[in-house]
């Protein structure tokens, strides 16, 4: 198996790294090719922007999508996309570790979606959720939170964590065609003992030496929808 | 009233800045006072690191949210953040004006949000939803998508808009303590008329017009939990 890890923590010491570590350690023990991109040491630009095309169909309007589109097409996208993008492509398991911010990704790995899951090639047209661009793939987000897990849930004061997290699980990774495996979430990582923390590096290696046996989360078919995108139950 | 607008789209002459125009002809035509947050044409910097603290709590290793509630205390976070934490703090009503990406806010503006929304101002300890630094303002996103509006709501293929947008609604404004209104949405946006743009645009107006009048969304309440944060009832 060919693994991507994207990495994005501020600081390097942090146990979201250690979380990082512990999988490539893992993955290449048991045989599985691994590399990681690592958001904050490579200083990736994490801004969509017109300067991401050295042409432009249109240099006098931006429509983001569309150029990147016609920039991969033509290799007019920027290097450092078109860098991420292969490493996409080539990994069968993409892995995004990362501690939550705001309910979500940290900006500069917002940023590393915006502009490498690009259009015309994970997704595009009704090329999406099953049929998506990277379909037969897998991928799982592996997280860090302040919160106690009792916080979330049914009834719980956020409510469940995978709701939260849905523009992330649905939105992105089940869009562009992953089968998409559960979160695995690290709770109150910042006032947790050292040896709670050893005990989350070792439940994460358990998992992922049993990752081929799972089964991935549920999301919509487009069978399930006519031609304009209507229920058809 | 003090209106903050924070508009993030990386093309000036988008749709999105035309609704960010008129947010602000008509809410100063009502005698409002409005700022606007260009972050695009501001080159704001997304990326939350150590650079953001010219001195440190702990040099050696970085927690964001233990810096950024010593920083703000000590004046020693970055200007940049400051400048965004005045507009913030002046404004009765902040405005979110982007377009979708990834069923979420661009990693230019998610990153204002990583930086501007500082830990010990805006929320800490056990405040937070209704306890939080910002309540009694109000808060409401405004955004442009490619979708077309039945592609969502219960049973829908996305489902519901407000579901995808729960990290920014809920996880995010609400959790400061803003009272939050609801999205206000122009669908299809890239495929659409001219003239089907100026009914957007003549609705939003609308929209900006009644708003004193305007209900918020419901979230938890903290009386609604225990100490811990466990439900009372």
């Amino acid at each position: 198996m060919k693994v991507l890890i994207v990495h994005a923590h501020p600081e390097p010491q942090s146990f979201t790294a250690a979380l990082r570590d512990r999988a490539v350690a893992t993955l290449e023990g048991l045989g599985h090719a691994v590399k990681v991109s690592d958001l904050y040491a490579m200083r990736w630009n994490p801004v969509a922007s017109a300067a991401d095309f050295s042409s432009r169909e249109n240099p006098d309007y931006l429509v983001y999508a569309l150029e990147q589109r016609l920039g991969v097409k033509k290799q007019s996208i920027a290097a450092d996309i078109q860098g991420e993008l292969d490493k996409l492509l080539w990994a069968d398991l993409l892995i995004l570790n990362f501690p939550i911010f705001w309910f979500s990704a940290p900006a500069m790995l917002k940023g590393w979606i915006d502009r490498v899951l690009v259009s015309g090639v994970c997704y595009g047209g009704k090329r999406f959720y099953d049929q998506g661009g990277l379909a037969g793939k897998r991928a799982m987000i592996t997280v860090t939170l302040g919160g106690r897990e009792h916080m979330f849930g049914e009834g719980a004061i956020h409510g469940p964590l995978e709701d939260m997290l849905r523009p992330i699980l649905r939105g992105t990774l089940a869009y562009v065609g992953y089968d998409v495996l559960a979160p695995f979430v690290a709770w109150h990582v910042p006032y947790i003992s050292a040896e709670a923390r050893q005990d989350f590096l070792v439940a994460y290696e358990q998992r992922l030496q049993g990752l081929a046996d799972e089964q991935p989360l549920v999301f919509p078919k487009l069978a399930q929808f006519d031609e304009a995108l209507y229920p058809l139950s």
